[in-house]
């Protein structure tokens, strides 16, 4: 075949017809149809999906927490692997059949971000929660079987058997990684790992608190573990979670409903001072204040990874950043996703990070409500569906 | 002599009495009168000053502005040199004669964070609004001619002909040195070169906007050009504080009253997207906010140096740190003093920054009320006090 053109699918440059699973609106439940999915046009990527999971991103999509947001119908979906079907014109750097991971923080390289090494930003295909179509011609390549749109959502659309992204929101990896756990990258793995190796840069020996052990603040525990890191101290109010947050490097554990005195007063006398880094994985204000509050003065670095829905300000006093401790946001773990995640792939096929313990339930696609229901429940940490 | 032990001038171990300039209550002019100080205990140096600056600090502690910060009578000033009159027991780096800068940010070399280079603060010395009194036993070492003590200020005290400070608060400096000149390393130089060369590390060819010309804007001002900044944009009210900007690296100025745009926008359309470091120096939360939308996305630092006396709390909201933008406290520049500073007057002494600028008006200390005026009055950047 041709790189760069069309590929050598049979389905290469025409609709394809597959089963997505469509959002009518605001929290009704999924629905399992048929739609179109247009030809990938200049720069773009039409991508099989083989496995996609459901993050808590997903979920305020899903409920359309931010009315701003909202778009109907829409095929949400951002963490997933699959199998490149064809690609548009101009793209060089896949091919069909190619083993891909779909980032809902693009690269596209040639900006003003992608050239700078101190961040993972990209003006043309960034993180952007307000996109719903393409940008090449401002259109979606989604539509139903009657023709009318449906709009594509944070730069994957990932619940669809097929999906159109840009190139820029394509990583390959290597054909030999399992796909099954690939999927994990796409978001919470690398959101989490990253924000403890590449946001705070963890150094052997350091001590961590990580507040709120869902998938992404576990994720900072096997990085934090990855990276010698001689006490990682969890908190949580469901101490379920501390089970899992054992096996997965987590050493300490606080359960704010169960003491007396604030969480940071705890740490810093379980530490001396305080932690050299904390991590708030929670989206809440009061327990963002609690992470910077726990690390040490003089050099404690918090790093912001909930979101924050709340019009609410940085519960924090200008004259509290004297005292030495910073406070910073991370975004997909810092990583600059087409010209790391391979490499990062590939030390988690090295065992350096342990993805065996996110995937704690498998279902097929067809069931995604139920999917949705164990993450609502906080019963799964990632579900994977099969397509 | 015998180092660490005593000194050799005639006054060792004895009480000295000499003038110093009291404030009795908030707001009350000095007082030049008669006072006697004690002789340096354990780790403790008494020296005679012989020059003194006022900086924005001493104004708002004379007028009282921080409630809890009042205690009256008090010798204030903090900005100063001066000549080793004697050393107290257990001293060893310094004996009399010693050229010396006093730094109210101390560095005791001992905990946890002297040995951490990433902070200059310190748990024993560090800079303290609420001390009034030696660590040591307690107590101060001024007492009035009646013998009522007189309260310590910031770990200095230097409006006296002889002061006693812990030893962790005085550095000593090459003899060579001008003592006028050496003098502004005392506080506001040292603050604003640092905040550019430590705390923000300003790169050539980078681009930098200062909220704020006083002594110690312009300071970060000669930093920046220094380090080789391409751009320096200064931000004032009072448009005579360009005069004097442009001179010390300002290559461009914004004066807020006179557009009708934001500041930050302006900034930002000059710069194509914002500096890569801006520093507030005003002390003022809206003033602040300008100066943080004024970085890039992606890799701006805004450092606060100003002092916000204010109750509010940062006008930031958590998901704005998502865009990359940094922001961090800045305190005596980051410099660790003891070790640190006799590096920076050597780097003064050969023209790496020039100091001459910033010394405007000289007058005798009994004059220091005048002093204070032309600073309340925005005239002088520092008045020099002679002793």
């Amino acid at each position: 075949m041709e790189n760069g053109h069309g590929g050598s699918a049979k389905t290469a440059g025409k609709v394809i017809s597959c089963r997505a699973a469509v959002v009518h609106g605001p929290g009704e439940p999924f629905v399992v149809e048929d739609v179109r999915v247009d030809p990938p046009q200049n720069m773009e990527v039409r991508i099989k999906i083989l496995f996609t999971s459901i993050c808590h991103t997903d979920l305020s999509a899903w409920q359309g927490e931010n009315e701003a947001q909202r778009a109907y119908p829409r095929i949400l979906g951002h963490e997933a692997s699959g199998i490149v079907e064809s690609v548009g014109e101009g793209v060089t750097d896949m091919e069909a059949g190619d083993h891909v991971v779909p980032i809902f923080n693009g690269e596209c390289g040639d900006c003003v971000y992608c050239k700078c090494e101190k961040t993972n930003m990209c003006e043309r295909s960034g993180v952007n929660p307000f996109k719903t179509v393409m940008v090449s011609d401002g259109k979606s390549r989604f539509s139903s079987k009657e023709g009318k749109p449906i709009f594509h959502f944070l730069n994957t659309s990932t619940f669809s058997e097929y999906t159109v992204l840009e190139s820029a929101c394509v990583v390959k990896i290597d054909s030999q990684a399992s796909l099954k756990k690939m999927t994990l990258l796409s978001c919470g793995v690398s959101t989490g790992v990253g924000a403890a190796w590449n946001s705070a840069n963890v150094k052997a020996g350091s001590t961590v608190a990580i507040f709120g052990l869902g998938a992404v603040g576990l994720a900072v525990a096997e990085g934090a573990r990855a990276r010698g890191a001689s006490r990682i101290i969890g908190v949580d109010i469901n101490p379920n979670k501390f089970i899992k947050g054992r096996v997965m490097g987590i050493t300490d554990t606080v359960n704010p409903s169960e003491i007396k005195k604030p969480v940071n007063e705890i740490i810093r006398e379980m530490t001396g001072g305080g932690v050299d880094y904390s991590f708030e994985c929670a989206g809440n204000l009061d327990v963002l204040r609690e992470a910077f509050s726990s690390t040490h003065e003089g050099w404690g670095l918090c790093v912001i990874l909930g979101i924050h829905q709340t019009p609410r300000l940085l519960p924090l006093h200008p004259m509290e950043l004297f005292n030495g401790r910073m406070i910073i946001g991370s975004v997909f773990g810092g990583f600059k996703g087409k010209s790391q995640l391979p490499h990062f792939a590939k030390e988690c096929m090295n065992g350096v990070v342990n993805l065996d313990e996110f995937i704690t339930h498998e279902l097929p696609f067809e069931k995604i409500n139920e999917a949705f229901r164990l993450l609502v429940d906080g019963k799964s940490l990632r579900c994977l569906l099969h397509l």
